[in-house]
């Protein structure tokens, strides 16, 4: 870490006004300068997306008094881009990302905008954080939350991160953590996922709903077992896809 | 492969309008039952990106005569999974994707809504197979992808895929490619990403641009190696981001 202030950009995908940005800037102010650059409103569920066809505006919302923040109208991962394009007076020494309201633990990561923002800026050499906690509700209570985003922050500010590493931490909702488990997102797969409703001309839509199933629910290498527990997670995720090992198996059945 | 003719689910994320995805279906056709499904317009950097608070609508293109097409008013993701949910008769025996209009090398694989609704197969557990063209526009022309596609899908269904694995394949624009190499996605980074423009109004705003910069170009463990040599690349992609060996690293960094 350089001596100087550390330069902390904070992002989510709920939208600016979302209790879990404003509980993250909070517990992230005494370690640094924190500068927030957040969706003008809920985006949840966007991945890695990139808006390539709208104009993108950024606002500095002059309502918040305990933070420089900005609103965009666009997905997280605009705001890493605009944030380090526009925005920022220079490189951030951390991305971190949430508090999201509700789990991105097991393969929820791969639809997680909060996430996506954080591959963004691990895919910049950023070192980058995503917090979520086991929580829908807008009224979710994030006090147990702090201590624990604190240390890790500071860990990862002190020490950095291995190169195209990021991590995706998962915090339980309800009671106080027992305590901090590196692992695997867990595999699962989600059921009778969509609503059908009849529109009042009488045709159907349908709207995103569903069950999420872990696949393996009694193994402690992954996610969803530890959280199950009450330990906060931690997984390190990569921004490559690439399935190298893969690679023979592939070559032999294509020639 | 099972004996029955095997159903191909067609999707996009250039919408439904596209001349790829129309290229794709007339391709697939003689291979088996083809029912496409795609967004409704340009979903073009959408990634694994999901609608969680509109309505989605399906409606059957009947414009077209020559397919059973459907159009989706969500991204490449909505369309794989209402079309489980809502359009297929049975579970397909495979979902392709594309041919986009430009290429998905690279990184861009993250951003990509093409890849997004392959990734989403494949966590179905459904063979599926991304095909990408390295030419934007919406003349491209494709008319020497078709033997191409054609050997790889045929191969794909009569063998499968290895579990949890996805092909990325990008075909060059301009000239008939010289083979097939399976290989990584190149590592590279965007620069100088937005253009600043100013509003009637006098306020800022922004859109996406950029170049790409390939960081390793003379390597040849890389798609974009063999892309820039008329080759076709296929990177085989797996969903899950879990990087298992950095979990000793960060949990003696958290320890």
């Amino acid at each position: 870490m350089n001596q100087q202030t550390p330069l902390i950009l904070v992002t989510n995908d709920d939208g600016v006004h979302a209790p879990g940005l404003h509980s993250l800037i909070r517990t992230l102010q005494p370690i640094g300068q924190v500068i927030a650059v957040a969706p003008d409103g809920p985006r949840s569920g966007q991945a890695s997306a990139i808006t390539v066809e709208t104009p993108l505006r950024i606002n500095r919302c002059t309502a918040y008094s305990h933070a420089e923040i900005y609103s965009v109208n666009g997905t997280p991962v605009d705001c890493v881009k605009l944030a380090m394009h526009t925005v920022l007076p220079r490189r951030p020494d951390i991305l971190v990302s949430g508090i999201n309201h509700g789990s991105n633990s097991g393969n929820c990561v791969i639809y997680s905008g909060t996430m996506g923002a954080v591959i963004e800026a691990c895919m910049l050499g950023i070192p980058a954080i995503g917090y979520s906690l086991l929580h829908h509700s807008i009224a979710a209570d994030f006090s147990h939350t702090g201590k624990w985003i604190d240390t890790i922050t500071r860990k990862v500010l002190e020490q950095g991160l291995p190169n195209q590493v990021c991590l995706n931490v998962n915090i339980p909702a309800e009671c106080q953590p027992k305590g901090i488990k590196v692992c695997e997102a867990a595999p699962g797969h989600w059921s009778e996922e969509y609503q059908e409703y009849t529109d009042p001309m009488g045709r159907k839509f349908y709207m995103l709903t569903g069950h999420y199933n872990n696949d393996d629910p009694e193994n402690p290498a992954y996610d969803n077992y530890w959280l199950d527990r009450q330990y906060i997670s931690v997984v390190p995720v990569r921004p490559d896809q690439t399935y190298t090992s893969a690679i023979p198996q592939i070559t032999d059945l294509l020639s």
